[in-house]
């Protein structure tokens, strides 16, 4: 068994307190402490990020698997509508990816300066396989659930999809992925701004999209008791894309929300440098997704099978 | 490479809170939502614990890998003297494992059922190796630092210590440990009651054992700017242990905490159910830890090295 004992889980601690700089927070205490503001709710979620489960090494450099695995756990908290307050970061290694450390704090720190928030606390250790465990704390008024959608709702989403499913396809078919639909793998934004916005001007209920599309809107569906209908020819697309393809490219952590018709698009494309597209409609009848293509109903199996494929 | 799409991850989940019952709560949006009480700071920290690095599959069931993991996250909210409110469950495991989910679960439950909390959230993944990342969540009034040891302060440790390093030594040697040695490995307890208690009468400092207690003393000393010193003649051991080994045995999860030389013994006997010994003192003086015996300076070398050993 090689060797890891505290010295080297201090040093390790010391790379990434380092490569964090002021992204790191009263670190050094057995635990952090915060303020949740007043009149407002802690939302919290945790999210595990594996090698050769999320990502392979040869995709993805040490500051991107950092980035990415923080922005995809941030995402949670836009889903909820809710500001980040602190983020923990839980970094496993084995010992010859050591001298990643750096460039993976690197990655880390810079998702969370983006997103306007900091490194309260974590942990390091060895381990059979690199792997990432980064928790969010954040802040909501009223967080938005998945269980809120309501019978003639609309359902938006933000931004393009398609781009991780397209990259995704690339590198295991042995290409070299198109940079957008790489960037969009490699380098995910948390929509934290969108959320929030929508939390207060009438969303009903938000999920991101982890699973894919139809994957995630069915999770809103069960949640809120009500038929989901989705119109492919709608959904906004990177170029190149299948729109079948788009409706299952997982990972995209672009947000799937519901809100009345009458949402305001405009204050939206005013405080929001972001696409937001109507998909579909929400209606009473039992928890289900629908999909239809031209009019016609269209049946998609198939969803989001990390690297399973 | 095996596959664990979103189909396995939900039969996980649903296996975990099957096991779980009514220790989980509200598990089923893409955060959890949870309230500090009124005056009271949010406590945060989370722990890794991985198959060969912390333990052994050899060593422990299924069951104790889950409470270990989950008592030792917890044991950083009784260092800062804080209540638990949640706890956020991270696994990832390799699909030989698969069957060890529900016992795994169980030992998990368990565990946060006798802190008196619940599991509020969590992730599932696989891995090439067995891993649980532990985050938890809690409040405090006044929450304990490492940083407040003043010269004059006393030096106290609750409960009797060895039994972790005894098991392991015995482990190590392929031998079986005695099973009050191997309990105190498998299953401890974090100290939640007892942090509360010191907090809320005077302690000024505090940390939990878990690099052992010259190690993690040696943290309060630095954090705090003070010369602590330690009579070893007076550490609270385990029948059969050497105080020498005592002194550095790790993963104890007993409270170490300096406070006044006035704490009042009897009320902490009458209201917490665990030893409380006086083991030394604090002085003004360089950072550093100093032992004696019998009145004679010892250097002691060595500390908690996880399984280098």
């Amino acid at each position: 068994m090689s060797t890891l004992g505290p010295g080297r889980e201090f040093d390790a601690i010391r790379a990434l307190v380092r490569a964090w700089g002021r992204s790191a927070s009263g670190i050094g205490d057995d635990a952090a402490v915060l303020d949740v503001p007043r009149g407002m709710r802690l939302v919290t979620s945790t999210d595990t990020s594996v090698a050769d489960v999320h990502f392979r090494h040869a995709w993805l450099s040490a500051d991107e698997i950092g980035w990415r695995a923080t922005m995809a756990a941030l995402s949670d908290l836009a889903a909820m509508g809710a500001s980040p307050l602190g983020v923990l970061v839980a970094v496993s290694l084995p010992p010859e990816r050591w001298s990643d450390l750096p460039a993976l704090g690197h990655g880390i720190g810079a998702a969370v300066h983006e997103a306007g928030t900091v490194i309260v606390g974590g942990d390091t250790t060895r381990s059979a396989t690199l792997s990432l465990t980064i928790t969010v704390l954040g802040a909501a008024a009223r967080p938005l659930a998945r269980s809120g959608a309501q019978p003639g709702d609309a359902i938006w989403v933000t931004g393009v999809l398609g781009g991780p499913g397209r990259a995704l396809e690339a590198w295991q078919q042995g290409r070299v992925p198109a940079s957008a639909d790489r960037a969009r793998f490699a380098r995910p934004v948390a929509r934290l701004a969108a959320g929030r916005w929508l939390a207060a001007n009438g969303a009903t209920a938000a999920i991101d999209i982890s699973d894919g599309l139809l994957a995630d809107l069915a999770h809103v569906a069960h949640a809120s008791g009500v038929r989901c209908c989705v119109h492919l020819d709608d959904l906004p697309c990177v170029a190149g894309a299948a729109t079948r393809a788009v409706a299952v490219s997982g990972e995209e952590y672009e947000l799937l929300v519901t809100a009345p018709r009458t949402l305001d698009l405009r204050a939206f494309a005013s405080a929001i440098d972001l696409p937001l597209t109507c998909i579909g409609h929400v209606e009473a009848g039992a928890p289900e997704v629908v999909v239809d293509a031209a009019g016609v109903r269209v049946e998609i199996t198939g969803g989001y099978d990390h690297l399973s494929g």
